[in-house]
Order: structure tokens, then C-alpha cells, then sequence
């Protein structure tokens, strides 16, 4: 089976690196500006003009591995729309087009496949679908950040503070220039939009989901939690509840004995919640050039086999986002006790300045809106869920 | 798509139950000496007469769920020979007669597949085989006896006894009545057979893997290693070392913060360690009903719709087994320090009338050998390896 690989950046080169150890996968063509060092060998193969791949009928399967969301979006649409099957990582292209996307791909009779968009190399979307073939998926959460990850576990390993793991993680690579989507939450927002849609045939949108990242913890959060049994992470969460979906992004304070408590440097962890099934949970490396790469191409032998699966192409869309009204109980710690915040804290004590407290049993939106109101006040607090 | 089940116990049940909701699944044929309370509706397509079954050319795939040996390998060759694809969650009789039955699967151009024999819901074997599409596998380990874990972890919680934790086990179901199989390690073993085959394309026998259960473990030992930060388990071993594979199964000493030490009550986690993927685990339900009978449909629905896996039928054999020289370092609990368990201890210290030992680096085969020598001279210790 012939491919193309549009984008040869990371997660292109590690696809182009495990395509080579695959029965029957030929990388015919590479999108790409330039060439690639390391790669001379590739220059009869590699172009920077997309029709070269759209035009070819011997290409059956593309891979989009440029990132972002233009040009990403049109070429697939234009692929999918000339008969060929895609395979992306693209999670934010996705998350932000999931219903033009698969719809699209239905429509042409193709497959577009992205189990690498959440989890990396970890086969958690794909599992996801082969679960529901004859379960129901009652609630999907995890760890799905690994940039998260490795600050907050660095943090509580070593006592530092935030900005001085962010920095050594932009050193190793695990963090960008610029870390917002991770920080603040928006690249576990992506993955949970995907991971929601997948498990409940729905079409929820980044703006139905509430998201709280981790841009204002401290070193201080860190060890008070720990004193009292508790390991910070940030994580995705969606369940059905009352009829509707319950999706929202958020610190947790997990208990030192959980399994999320104990996942290390940039892993993940995703778990789902079967009606038959029960808990089952996936572990190992959500990042990465030859991890993410061997998830694309195991897509592509996915389609090459004629593995189906039940992506929700045309959609039953059975359930909507409902409200984030599920209840549970928060640390907060903030240097001021306004009306708001107090409004919301059944316990709390201070030290040097600092309050720490321990809120009423509130709801996810409440809290989220109250920790937002203060960070537009320029006077942010922390927040984490505690988690039974 | 019509199946038949034989053997209408839990997992049968459990099978019966799961097919009932998935997409043309349609249980034409039930093989069982009685009808099943509550299941009165099904007389009809209930007989004790396998020939029914076999001679009946609109029966796709049979599930067999009878356990034990025989008369289930008799009856699941006659199936395969007759052109039916069989699914199976019967570890003792896979275990024991891997090679024939995959070979006479093989043969006659149908489908074996047993996803539940190791890890019971967890989709662990099918994962394993879909990474080796692309990738090699390097290690397998894991924790895959349910009631083990149960009395281990509540031994941890609660400090209390084995006998007692074992008794408990045996009124919840968890344990059979005669729970040697499960304490001694057999029944991990075979999921280590299992698991070993399927990951390097081996031929493994039981005969191959030493293996030291926890029948000899006691309260002194669980509180002794959570002084020094340890939870123990039992865990399955198997890697590929200098071109042979090493497996083994025995207690291990787990330091409190792997995923290993927080998996709680009956639960099972699984790993996988492939050259690009890297550490990979699975995390769930390890038997059960529902979960059982689910994994045992999802193979169904593999067969249904031509999910292309490679089970190993015709051999690479690429690899055998070699003697399980790897070496670590163990805690040794015993009243006696004979002079060949002086031979293995680095140090020691002594407690009311016992010893508790730190091994110097030895063998696994070397303290195997001293562990039953010890057994056989009615002398029975504890070890458990300790983990990095």
C-alpha cells in the first residue's frame, strides 16, 4: 500500500521511521518545504506541492502531520475529498473541525483515523471504539497532558517551583516556546473534546467544555497536598449523566494511593467506564516522535487491513453538553478571602498570608467561574478537585 | 452471524449476556447438562449433545467456557476441525496444549482467539498483538491473578493474616475452594505462557518457568517491606535477553510509588515494553462475569468483521526458552539461616527468633532453587524480588 506523509516534521519522521519496519507500507511521497537532515536519500520523493499527492491514484492513505489548523484542514479535506483515507495526530485541526472532518470522510466512502490526536502512542481512542461495540461508555478522564505532567511530578518530587520546571521542561523539549496550550489547559481541552465525541457519539465543541489549567499553581499547593495525601494533576474528565454530557478540564488532588497519583515524568494515563466493562485504564507515553509515529501507523495498517471500527462518522449525536453542575469538594488557596471565594469554603486555615481552604460541596461550573472572576481581577487563585 | 456456547457457567453466562447487546450476534446453540436458573426461556437451544453443535453448518464461531482440560480440548479440536473459528477464555488448556491447538487452527484456515485468558476484561493480548504489527517487543510483566491480589492488598490494608485474607477470598468468590492453583502461582504461570507465546512467537511450556507462588507469606512480611516502602505482588516476568527468553513468575517487592503497588482489591495491570512504543500498560478487571464475557464477544466481533491479528499459528518459533539467569536482589523472610540461604544474604537482622534478609544479586533459577529446596524440606521462607 502506497502513503504520503504531509508534514515531516517530529511525529512525521518517527511515521516515516515505523512505516519502514511495517509489512507492505510504501511512503511514496513527503510534503514538505524542504528536506529533512539525515533524510538526503528522500529528496526524489519529497515536494511542496499537494497536488502531487491529491492527484496520485496510487496513494490510498495520507498522513497529516503538519500541525496547526491552516493549511492542515484544507488539505485533508482535500484528500478526503479525492477518495483517499486520512490518518492524523492533529488534534487541535480535530477538535476544532471534528463534525466538517468526519462527516466529510463519510460522505467519500473514506476512513479518517486519529488515534494518536489523545494519549500519543497510547492505542486509547482505538480501544475507546472497540470497547463500545458492545458496551456503553458511561465516563472517560485522565491524564493526557504529558508537559503537565512532568511540571507537576518534578514539583512534587523536588519541592520546586513552577516556573523553574517549566523551564527545564521547555529545555528537554517536553514544553513549547510558548507553553500556554499546555499550561492553561487548552491541549487536555482538545483531547477531551475528542475523546467525549468518541465515547458518546457526540459533537461537543471546545466552548461547551469548562477548562481550568495548572498556570497558577505553586509550590506551595504542591507540598500542602502532599502533607495531607494528595498528588496534583491535571485532568480530562466527561461523563454522561442525567442524559446529557458532563465535560470539563481541571487540577485534581489525587489520592497518593490512585493510579494517577503515581504516574511519573510525561506519561499518561486515560481511563474508561463501561456498564459491562468496569474501570479499565491506559497507560504509557502520551508524546513523542516514535511513540506517536507507531500509533499513526497503526491506523494505517488499521485501514489497510479493513479493521473496522466504530469511528461516528455520520453521527447519531445522542447526547448534547449539559451543565457542569456535578458537585465535589476543592482546595482553594488564594492570599485574599473575598465574598466570592468565601461564599464557596466550608474550612480553611492560614499561614504567612496564605489561605488554604477546603470548599463546600460546590459545583465544577461555580467553581470555575469563581476562578476565573479572579484571575480577570489580576488576583489568581489555585484550585484542584479532591478526588474520592 | 450464529455462535454456540459451550459450557454455561460464569463466563458462558457472562458471554451470553454481553452477546445479547452487540450487532448480529445470534446464540443459535448452547451446550450445557442443565438449563441455568433464570434462563428457563432458553430450553430450546439448550443440549448436552456436542454434535449439535459440530454438525451444524450455520454455527460460525463456538465459545468454549467450559474450563478444565478435558473434555473442552476434545471438543474445541472437533470444532476447528469441523471449519468453526473458536473463541476461548480456558488458560489451563491453552497453557498445556498451546502449540496443538493453534497449529490445528491453523490447519484448517479458522480462527483461535482467547483475548480473555490473560487479564480476563482487559484487552491486553489483543493489544499486544496489534503493537507487534509494528514494533518488537522486548518485556512482558505484569499482575495477572485477581485473588492474589486481593489477599495481598488487603493483607497491606488491614495487616492481617494470609489464612484470614485467603478465607475472606474464598466467601466473596473470588478464590475456589481449593485455592492452590491461585496462591501457588499456577494459574499465573499459564497467563505467563500465554503472554510470553503470543509476544515473541514462541512455543513456551509451563515446564519452562520457574515459578514461586505466596502460599508461604505472612503478616510479618507484608509489614516488614511497607516499613522499608514496599508493597509485594505477584507478578508475571518474561523478556528477551541475549537472544533467549527468560520468564518466571514469583512475589515482588514493589516500591510504593509504581502502578504495580496501587493496584487495589481483584484488579490486574499488564505492560508491555516495545522497542519504539516503549512502556505500555493495561489496567483493569482480570475476570468476572461481565468483563470476562465481554472480552470473550469482542473476539467474536474480531472474527466477524475479518480483524486481521497475528496469532502466532504456524511458528516463527523465532525464540526458546532460556535458564532464567537474570539477576536481583531478593528479601528473604525465614526462622533459619541454613547455610544455603547464608550463601545468598548480604544482610540481615533478626526479630523474634526471624530473619529478615537482603539478598546479595543472584539469580532468579539460584533463588528459586533455594526457595522449594526449602519447601521440600518442610522449611518453608518467603522471598520476594525487590523491584527497581
Amino acid at each position: 500500500m502506497n502513503i504520503a506523509i504531509m508534514g515531516f516534521g517530529t511525529v512525521g519522521t518517527g511515521a516515516y521511521e515505523v512505516a519502514k519496519t511495517a509489512y507492505d507500507i510504501n511512503v511514496k511521497r513527503i510534503l514538505a518545504r524542504h528536506g529533512r537532515e539525515g533524510y538526503e536519500n528522500l529528496k526524489d520523493i519529497i515536494t511542496n506541492d499537494i497536488e502531487d499527492i491529491i492527484r496520485d491514484k496510487d496513494i490510498d492513505v495520507v498522513i497529516e502531520s503538519m500541525g496547526g489548523i491552516e493549511p492542515a484542514r484544507t488539505y485533508v479535506l482535500a484528500c478526503l475529498n479525492a477518495g483517499k483515507h486520512v490518518v492524523t495526530p492533529n488534534k487541535n485541526m480535530l477538535s476544532a473541525h471534528f463534525e466538517e472532518l468526519t462527516e466529510t470522510a463519510a460522505q467519500n466512502g473514506v476512513e479518517l483515523r486519529f488515534t494518536s490526536t489523545a494519549g500519543g502512542g497510547i492505542p486509547w481512542l482505538f480501544n475507546l471504539m472497540r470497547t463500545k461495540r458492545c458496551d456503553t461508555i458511561t465516563e472517560v478522564r485522565g491524564i493526557v497532558n504529558g508537559t503537565c505532567n512532568y511540571i507537576l511530578d518534578s514539583m512534587y518530587d523536588k519541592g520546586a517551583d513552577f516556573a523553574e520546571m517549566l523551564k527545564i521542561a521547555q529545555d528537554l523539549g517536553y514544553a513549547e516556546a510558548d507553553p500556554s496550550s499546555d499550561i492553561e489547559g487548552t491541549d487536555t481541552l482538545c483531547k477531551t473534546v475528542i475523546s467525549a465525541n468518541i465515547a458518546f457519539d457526540a459533537l461537543l465543541k471546545e466552548k461547551d467544555i469548562p477548562c481550568y489549567g495548572i498556570d497558577t499553581i505553586e509550590a506551595k499547593d504542591i507540598s500542602y497536598l502532599k502533607n495531607k495525601g494528595y498528588t496534583c494533576k491535571l485532568l480530562m474528565n466527561a461523563k454522561l449523566s442525567d442524559g446529557k454530557i458532563k465535560a470539563w478540564v481541571e487540577p485534581v488532588a489525587c489520592p497518593s494511593t490512585s493510579l494517577e497519583a503515581n504516574v511519573k515524568a510525561n506519561n499518561n494515563i486515560i481511563t474508561l467506564v463501561g456498564e459491562s466493562i468496569g474501570t479499565q485504564s491506559f497507560y504509557g507515553q502520551g508524546a513523542g516522535m516514535l511513540p506517536t509515529g507507531e500509533s499513526v501507523i497503526q491506523d494505517v495498517i488499521d485501514i489497510r487491513d479493513g479493521t473496522k471500527m466504530r469511528y461516528p462518522a455520520k453521527q447519531n449525536n445522542k447526547y448534547t453538553a449539559g451543565e457542569c453542575d456535578e458537585v465535589r469538594r476543592y482546595y482553594i488557596r488564594h492570599n485574599k478571602l473575598c465574598e466570592r471565594i468565601m461564599s464557596l469554603v466550608d474550612t480553611y486555615e492560614e499561614k504567612d498570608g496564605v489561605f488554604y481552604c477546603m470548599s463546600k460541596p460546590v459545583t465544577v461550573i461555580q467553581m470555575h467561574n469563581t476562578g476565573n472572576h479572579c484571575k480577570e481581577k489580576a488576583s489568581p487563585m489555585f484550585f484542584a478537585a479532591i478526588m474520592d
